[in-house]
């Protein structure tokens, strides 16, 4: 209890892996949502990555994303060093990420502070956001163990999991802390709505932070065949360089993810909790909270819409002339032009098979 | 009645001057409907022009179409002589368009008979419309006057004219004569049921025949500005070269239909009857007459639809995509995309004018 998170270096971790078919055609296998222009005009990842920097500067913040992506996204983030945007081989879910990470780190760090965050959310108040997570590593130093932050479940998401706190456990930085005593799947709309009557449940943001000691003993306490793969995976790193470890092991990684692998194991877990306005744009119509309200809807790009309502009308390439439409998604780029009723865009990837089965792997 | 069309020589009169917006983003002032593929891959001018040929070989007959496509045109139609395409400086209508022709045919073959069609009609039994043609020409022959042909009424069509038959007057190459009582504008369904019902209607079908000095004489009779407009500019080509005479006088000509200008008011007029399977494709729904039926409606260009019915869905660039969606208009091209309900497709127009009203030229 004696140490403090600014004793200690923070690196911060931003999770870029996401690949997802839920917005195309704008999102394309090379080009993901988090690189997608849904940040004023900037990419949600920019977005992720300046909204840290006051709290972390580049030079320890690492990004880790696909390697189909990886120069899209050193290129996207400029300001950052080339070496830091870390390229998975294949996709193999948060605990490998950060297990990954984790290891590297406890070579040429051990003595850091991990803040990690998604690159495709939504956050405001950037300042607000920075608070919570220095509150989550001073958390970190000062109790050991996992954090989370918890956000106030500020309506009945049935899109979110849950944390339900357990034991208040003191404060950090203007933050309240607590123990947590169960993590919580996407819940039905009567358990969201329970939980928000609770009073002593939090939206799971998927932010976390810990010191590289904790997470790596959590990964071999809850994943140990994750930790094995790791130490095989750094062994040959450092012998063969990265490239050919990670082109080794990395695809046989065990794919689970940090939240049902070790968080929901973990003991102890600490949830920092705080009040942010946060979306993680889940689908075309998430794009109605980034987005002012026009007469047609939300309207992104070369669009011309008359007497349409409620709809949300995208171009990235063609003009979109809009007539007369009431509760319509249409997204159109340069070589594919998406056309969906609103209550139907979770059928999205539907097409994308669709279009797989038929060998159209230039649209994907 | 002694001279036979045979004996006379037969021209072909194509009129391509249509311009519109209904078929935007398709159409454009620069590739108007007549140069759409709408006919099996070719386009509705193209299979006109081939429909004619055993008829009427190409170098007698000519195409009167817009200056601004001209040589697109041209390129549409590569078995045609150039110089059988006839470029109008500006839009004035049918009567300039067939006058233009009569006059010049008054000097270099004031024998002829002129069958004059429209560019854009869909008609899928090209003999059954050469013998109807062939008739008119022998009419027009045999009795002098103007010539029109007659369409059987299948159904009591509000988007057509009408013909009110009078006496018959024997036949022509197998087909009934008439003479014309009077011509009816676009009826509305009462009327046009009661027309069907009547059963001395015809479909108005905008086509004729006539001999050079007939139509000429009809138009001194009834248009007489025009015939003064079309010496006049006659007088000029022989001393200035055509290109100047047209420059000078085609975009002062009057602005008159055949039909409004000369039909309705000359006699005699005689409707030559046919019972030919015809459509003017009007519309995008129009294309649910030319090309088989998916279960997702009328598609055609490179086309993905799942789960959607009763969609006209169109591509010329990008795949267009649709999941969901019924009774809609989607039409996608480089560089716009339409989307609009099926009842409203009328009013594409509407969005024609607010892209000319934002300076969007390049769309139009």
């Amino acid at each position: 209890m004696s140490s403090s998170a600014e004793a200690r270096p923070l690196v911060a971790v931003v999770m870029a892996g996401g690949a997802g078919t839920r917005f195309w055609p704008l999102s394309r296998c090379c080009r993901p949502k988090q690189l997608l222009p849904f940040a004023g005009g900037r990419s949600l990842l920019a977005a992720a990555v300046e909204r840290l920097a006051p709290l972390v500067p580049p030079e320890r913040t690492l990004v880790v994303t696909s390697a189909l992506v990886a120069d899209a996204v050193r290129e996207e983030l400029a300001g950052l060093p080339r070496e830091n945007v870390l390229a998975e081989p294949a996709g193999r879910d948060t605990a490998a990420c950060v297990g990954w990470v984790a290891w590297r780190l406890a070579r040429s760090s051990p003595g850091s502070v991990m803040i990690v965050v998604p690159a495709d959310h939504v956050i405001p108040d950037g300042a607000a956001l920075r608070s919570a997570l220095a509150a989550a590593a001073a958390t970190a130093v000062a109790r050991g163990g996992l954090v989370t932050v918890g956000l106030r479940a500020a309506r009945p998401e049935t899109g979110f999991g849950y944390l339900e706190l357990g034991e208040a456990a003191g404060g950090a930085g203007g933050h309240e802390v607590f123990a947590v005593r169960r993590f919580v799947e996407k819940p039905d709309r009567a358990r969201a709505e329970a939980f928000v009557a609770a009073g002593n449940f939090r939206w799971n943001s998927g932010m976390f932070a810990w010191t590289v000691a904790a997470i790596e003993a959590a990964i071999r306490a809850h994943l140990p065949d994750l930790a094995a793969a790791l130490d095989a995976m750094a062994a040959d790193a450092a012998a063969l360089g990265e490239a050919e470890a990670l082109a080794r092991h990395y695809p046989q990684l065990p794919r689970v993810s940090v939240d049902f692998g070790v968080m929901e194991k973990a003991s102890p877990v600490w949830a920092v909790t705080a009040d942010l306005s946060w979306s993680d744009v889940g689908s075309w119509l998430g794009l109605a909270e980034l987005l002012p309200e026009q007469p047609a809807g939300v309207t992104m790009g070369d669009v011309v819409a008359l007497d349409s309502e409620r709809c949300v009308l995208v171009s990235d390439g063609p003009l979109v002339a809009a007539l007369g439409v009431r509760d319509l998604v249409v997204v159109a780029t340069r070589d594919a032009v998406l056309v969906v009723p609103s209550d139907q865009v979770q059928r999205v990837k539907e097409l994308v098979e669709a279009l797989r089965a038929r060998g159209r792997d230039e649209l994907l």
